[in-house]
């Protein structure tokens, strides 16, 4: 009978269901986490409906979860960095790409990457890899990271993810004092980069909304203002008001007017987006008459996973959760999709061996 | 009878023909420049022929030019930067835009900007001003540029606005030693980027061009490669390569091809352009997932232009141009449109007043 269990689908249209599997065996470099939390990041939707393309099309059965919170249960012999009962997180890399790519500092850059938590080969058994929907997780160590004893682990479970995809350019880009900050998408990482920008001294902190019946609960995590971007009056009073603009929007969207906030010198930087900005093309005419730039990013590297979760704890801040039992992931997909959850499903995984609540 | 005469066009599809008129009187700040040669600029083509949307539709009649180099005729009571008989040069800028905006590093992006050359009001008459295609200008002091004496006054016209407008990115995303820089569109812009950007000790520089007979002319600028867009081969080689690549096309063109040369963490900067990025949106898949940076600006500032002018002073930089008299500009414009000029043509003034060679 196999070892582990986890919540997996077997194609793009089925709900995802428990399926029995057995973990790799625990390597020299390896740690293996006894999970107790995983956060439901939106991109987990994306990858279990096959709706990415290329290099990111889904291989089935497709078992999600980047956001993983546990303790650890068992290290392999050169293992240095982490002990037995040390509560510890991963995120969305768990092994280096290859022998020659260790070390690099960006390593989800690397040439190969490194390896990604779900649907990517295990290098050492050639077969996809299974997420945090599961009781048990093998991770290279330097992939594991150290959770503060302050950060309670259900909460803590999204910086993992949706925490240091924010946190990675907040901190390229220096954003912090005296500046004014538009966080698009009130979403699990939208609802962090609130958090996050303010705690970096952020003089304003400007939420941009589709979804106006959150208003109340985005005031209550630090934004300053709200603004519902369907309401054009109150987008124009906005205009060119922005120096930093982060999207957290994970569809393809029009960024125009999402551009046309960002102030002359200003930056547009979007994360978890990895679709054409449609419908319409960008506008360089006010981009070029502003001088503004666009960037983009892909989560963050291990130092700035290990560097969000230590700023957290310094700040008192967390993710607002909503725990749930792993049975209820199918209706918490569909939820999210809709738009409607404040701000993280995190599944219980102690519910993989015992019925939910 | 008017003191002054220019080759302006009465709408947007006449040709460009003499028109006499009357400079304002030289203010106390003020300068009067006997021009010499006055660049064509590729958006002189746009503006004449009305190509622009918003706030830079034309105002006829039109009279363009904003690559201006002469000798110092006459200065104000207040002028103590310049004195009669100096070579001297104008941009693309000629006044403050408003008196609380003086003293603005970046005189382009004030609230409201600089005055543009042309096709901007006269702040002192509400009139459309008149460019360069003229005998004379009257320009604020603070506008007025020093011509080292190395450099051959009708080779210097196009470092006014072509110069300027590719060292302003060079210069602020910090391009050179050790970089690969890949140079898009190869006409006045590109020639003087791929000059400099070589003088700025950039390892390799690689022109990206659409245009495959301008290959040995592109070379001698000191390109060390040519890489022919629609050569599907060449661009596989060539892809995640560059570490900044400046795209000087001035027409609306799918950047996704282009954004896929450029390397994880590079940046893809473009000047010139007013349009959307038509056709096709921009992909964020592969931006996103290489961190790859879009930047764009308009033209640059004062200070980096007497920068530029120093700088090709000093390394032996001059434009490659083919100077026409007056009458040949509709010509010239069709050449320009048609990719056929070898790479920026250049007025002499002199015609205006003679018939020309």
């Amino acid at each position: 009978m196999p070892a582990n269990i986890g919540y997996a689908t077997p194609d793009a249209s089925s709900p995802l269901a428990p399926l029995e599997f057995d973990r790799s065996p625990v390597g020299p470099e390896d740690v293996l986490i006894d999970i107790r939390y995983c956060g439901v990041c939106h991109s987990d939707v994306h990858q279990a409906r096959d709706e990415f393309d290329g290099a990111l099309a889904t291989t089935f059965p497709c078992m999600p979860g980047h956001e993983i919170v546990g303790i650890v249960a068992e290290t392999g012999s050169a293992v240095t960095q982490h002990s037995i009962g040390d509560r510890v997180g991963v995120g969305c890399l768990v092994y280096w790409g290859a022998e020659d790519q260790r070390g690099g500092t960006d390593e989800q850059y690397q040439n190969p990457p490194a390896v990604f938590t779900y649907n990517a080969p295990d290098p050492r058994t050639g077969e996809m890899a299974f997420g945090g929907y599961s009781d048990q997780i093998v991770v290279n160590e330097h992939f594991v990271l150290r959770i503060p004893d302050s950060l309670p682990l259900e909460k803590a479970a999204p910086l993992l993810c949706a925490g240091v995809t924010t946190w990675s350019p907040l901190r390229r880009w220096n954003v912090g004092a005296g500046q004014v900050v538009g966080v698009a998408g009130i979403g699990g990482l939208g609802h962090m980069a609130i958090q996050l920008a303010k705690a970096r001294g952020a003089e304003k902190v400007i939420a941009l909304t589709t979804t106006p019946d959150k208003k109340d609960e985005i005031l209550r995590l630090g934004a300053d203002e709200v603004l519902v971007m369907s309401d054009e009056e109150d987008a124009e009073t906005h205009a060119a008001s922005l120096d930093f603009l982060l999207s957290t929007i994970p569809t393809p969207f029009d960024m125009n007017p999402y551009l046309a906030l960002v102030k002359t010198g200003g930056t547009l930087a979007t994360v978890g987006m990895l679709e054409p900005s449609l419908p319409g093309a960008i506008d360089f005419g006010p981009v070029t008459m502003r001088r503004i730039t666009i960037g983009a990013s892909l989560i963050g590297n291990i130092a700035e996973t290990q560097e969000v979760l230590d700023f957290c704890a310094e700040h008192g801040i967390t993710a607002d959760v909503q725990v749930i039992p792993v049975q209820q992931i199918n209706e918490a997909y569909d939820q999210m999709v809709a738009k409607n959850v404040l701000f993280r499903f995190v599944i219980d995984n102690a519910t993989l061996r015992t019925a939910g609540a």
